[in-house]
């Protein structure tokens, strides 16, 4: 069997930051759901605008700005301390049930595992220690060394260079739509993982090479393309 | 007084996008201003993600895929006639109150008004005529020509190249937070026309040089400081 470089997209995909909402619950009630879906969104949206300004900070940043935001769109406020305990959960994140049976899947087959993110590397190795994912993964690759975000073409390139890989061998795994859209617009493979059946692919010129409900049948249907 | 040349942004600056939901709550009922509000919201991630992706495809494009995506959201269907309905509100948006007689007293100093916008020129010429603001303006500047979009630093530079003007003498005037960051960004002045008092301005490192409730609001301050 033909061996991959598989490049997995981290928040949303292995981790999952709305999770976040059952600890905001004790702090704001029912303006829970709404925060972590508005911190979350925010984030994305401010990664999109500062690489398209070239104007970067890094990820860590965007998440504390967009929580400013979200605070002040539902109108509560943290005293500091608090404010830091909500960004150190985005360090401690709950993994998602599927994700480590799918690892031993793919480990089975030789596959090269690597965490691709828009976050910056030393979160991201304490984020995915405290996950008990690190062991699994060949190398954590941030797009922060480049100093812009995912959907910028030069990332997906980037995780093909870095883990030494042809683009046509190497897969970008994401629950995020327009993630799986840079990634097939840059000429790699991609994945969608639709986790919730109610989330939407973009109505785009890009279509998935694989769709899968979680990534444990993400990795069967890779296995049954890679034999066909 | 000095003359200075003022970008004003089109959409949700002179004219107002989710007015659609008027005429689609006789489509959809309850759903209408979710949908307008999803439908205006895509538009514009969409145009972030072509621009850092450089994958571009016109605005009016972009209106139509997000259209897509909020129906599919909101499991909503239009028969396709209807579809087209939708698409052509967006060249009969309604202007807002305050936009007219705010070109009026900026005329009277004889400054120079362009419309400066994300969309289409044609698609902006015809909706500019029916809403009886085409001839108080000196052109219409669509980024359509650079092939990018908003907060891309090329378009603010290519509006003052394309009055003519020094950047220090260029304004750009816009009700959307990212626009003003962008203008600003880019060494032109801005101002944040924030039409709704729950509008939040994101907590980034840059700020509008004017913030006013409405473009009256604006052109008085504008008076007064060219004064002072």
């Amino acid at each position: 069997m033909k061996k991959i470089t598989i490049g997995f997209d981290v928040y949303g995909t292995l981790v999952d930051p709305i999770e976040i909402s059952v600890y905001l619950q004790s702090l704001i009630g029912n303006k829970a759901i709404p925060f972590a879906e508005i911190w979350r969104q925010k984030q994305l949206e401010y990664t999109f605008r500062r690489g398209l300004m070239n104007q970067y900070q890094n990820f860590d940043i965007c998440i504390q700005q967009a929580m400013q935001f979200a605070a002040e769109c539902l109108d509560v406020s943290f005293p500091s301390k608090e404010e830091e305990n909500l960004l150190n959960l985005y360090s401690n994140l709950k993994v998602f049930p599927d994700v480590v049976p799918a690892f031993e899947l793919l480990k089975q087959n030789n596959h090269t595992l690597v965490a691709f993110s828009n976050g910056v590397e030393s979160t991201l190795n304490t984020l995915l220690s405290n996950a008990g994912l690190i062991n699994y993964l060949a190398d954590i690759i941030s797009v922060d060394k480049l100093q812009t975000f995912k959907p910028n073409p030069k990332v997906y390139r980037y995780l093909a260079l870095k883990t030494d890989a042809d683009p046509a061998d190497c897969w970008v795994i994401s629950s995020n739509p327009f993630d799986v859209i840079g990634g097939k617009s840059a000429g790699l493979n991609a994945a969608w993982i639709q986790r919730d059946p109610s989330n939407i692919f973009d109505p785009w010129e890009y279509a998935p090479d694989i769709t899968a409900k979680n990534l444990v049948e993400f990795s069967k249907l890779l296995n049954r393309s890679s034999h066909s």
